[in-house]
């Protein structure tokens, strides 16, 4: 354990049975990156590092050019946000309007588009709306989706670093699948395939992810009220927690005949 | 091949020698999502489907509601842009103002940081500077890099899918190294510790990314003046185009003794 993990109660299913245990996820919290209380960024990090990384930030957007137009960098977090997800910058005289307010226009977000555009972090998770209609998909079928999945993709994207997004029935029929170099694009793809067939919300179906399952997979599959995500990578804290708040089954680590359940109480 | 993927000359890099050969790359282009005539989002994306993903990424981000808020999308580039990177949106009459204006302010970005805030994608690569001060570290460097990088991780961020970043001189000797469920979070940590110091630009270091090399990371480094970045993945096709317009080396797949060369012409 260290500050970057936290630990959650699962459900581990294997083929020969399941039992109730405790999994450590990798923590991720937003980030709200400002200059002189301006907010600029928020990006969903692991908390830890938050000067270097804001400082990074701002140096790789070319708001600042080096070490010398950074006059001052401190955690300001309001009494409702103790945990320190809010960083502060103030620039040095110098810095030409040009760049200080070269940030100012755009909300810029990183990882997660479910973050970007939003104010502040306090209305993240404003309209976690619980699931109403859960599908319970059967461990047998849960276990053979990775192979259907792969059998749809071209060889290149089992190799070359392409993210794949799928929807099954709950009898593990594949619908749709779709590759991305961005994970939530390929989200984005087999939700927007649905949607233009006037099919949402898909509450009636399981997605699919290649990797990890992260805040911005959880918040997408939630708008389209998507009741259970399988992940073949692991789900992130916040994943996990916005899971349990709305009642969404995870399903990571989904491989070799095996899962853990994250989220919905079962 | 097909249309995801694009082909680019490399030197293969193992124990036993050097030769020249082709290498396949995920196709990664940005796309500028519009509504009305107003851009609202650049992601960068593997081309294909996307009517898909613009409805899905609008859908998914709370700016339409369904199959009935879309009148129409269509792909709108200049004629200097023929790659059909712009796809522009109606919407219905009776989407609210409230929504349709929701995107109004912010220009979201998914997956790249570098690509958030620009106003075109045009003005994507325009500055692009040449590396002035590139180093050629050693190939028996470069293949121990990631054993290095590993002894430094904690179990869980060698299993649970955390990213790691790393900074090595000429000779292999680490820096520093961060990790973070984001993989340019931990870039931007790494280079916001030596800006920290006052120790950027960044010019006679190595960056060793645990994961991928796409456009995003490619950027930062750039801007940090960074002439080799190693990846134990694969890099994109938009990473290596800039890699090869900076004279920056990128040292892709880099593990079990070999590797692959892209970008800087030896």
């Amino acid at each position: 354990m260290s500050d970057s993990t936290t630990t959650v109660d699962i459900t581990r299913v294997t083929r020969e049975g399941t039992n109730q245990t405790i999994d450590v996820v990798a923590q991720e919290e937003p980030l709200e990156i400002r200059i002189e209380g301006r907010p600029v960024a928020i990006t969903m990090r692991t908390p830890g590092h938050d000067a270097e990384l804001a400082a990074g930030f701002l140096y790789t957007e070319g708001v600042i050019d080096g070490h010398d137009d950074l006059h001052a960098m401190a955690h300001v977090d309001e009494p409702s946000n103790p945990k320190g997800n809010t960083i502060d910058t103030i620039l040095a005289p110098g810095v030409p309007a040009g760049r200080r307010h070269a940030a100012d226009r755009n909300l810029y977000a990183s990882s997660s588009c479910g973050v970007c555009g939003k104010a502040t972090i306090d209305r993240l998770l404003v309209n976690t709306i619980p699931i109403t209609h859960p599908i319970d998909p059967k461990p047998k079928v849960l276990f053979e989706l990775p192979d259907r999945l792969h059998a749809h993709q071209a060889v290149f994207a089992q190799t070359g670093g392409l993210h794949a997004a799928a929807l099954f029935d709950v009898n593990g029929k594949l619908e749709v699948s779709r590759e991305d170099i961005g994970r939530h694009n390929a989200v984005d793809k087999v939700i927007g395939w649905k949607l233009r067939r006037d099919e949402v919300p898909i509450q009636d179906r399981i997605l699919l992810v290649s990797g990890r399952a992260g805040f911005e997979i959880i918040q997408k599959a939630l708008v389209a009220r998507i009741s259970v995500v399988a992940a073949v990578g692991a789900p992130s804290s916040m994943a996990v927690q916005l899971a349990e708040e709305s009642g969404m089954l995870i399903v990571g680590f989904l491989r070799d005949g095996r899962y853990n359940q994250y989220g919905r109480r079962q």
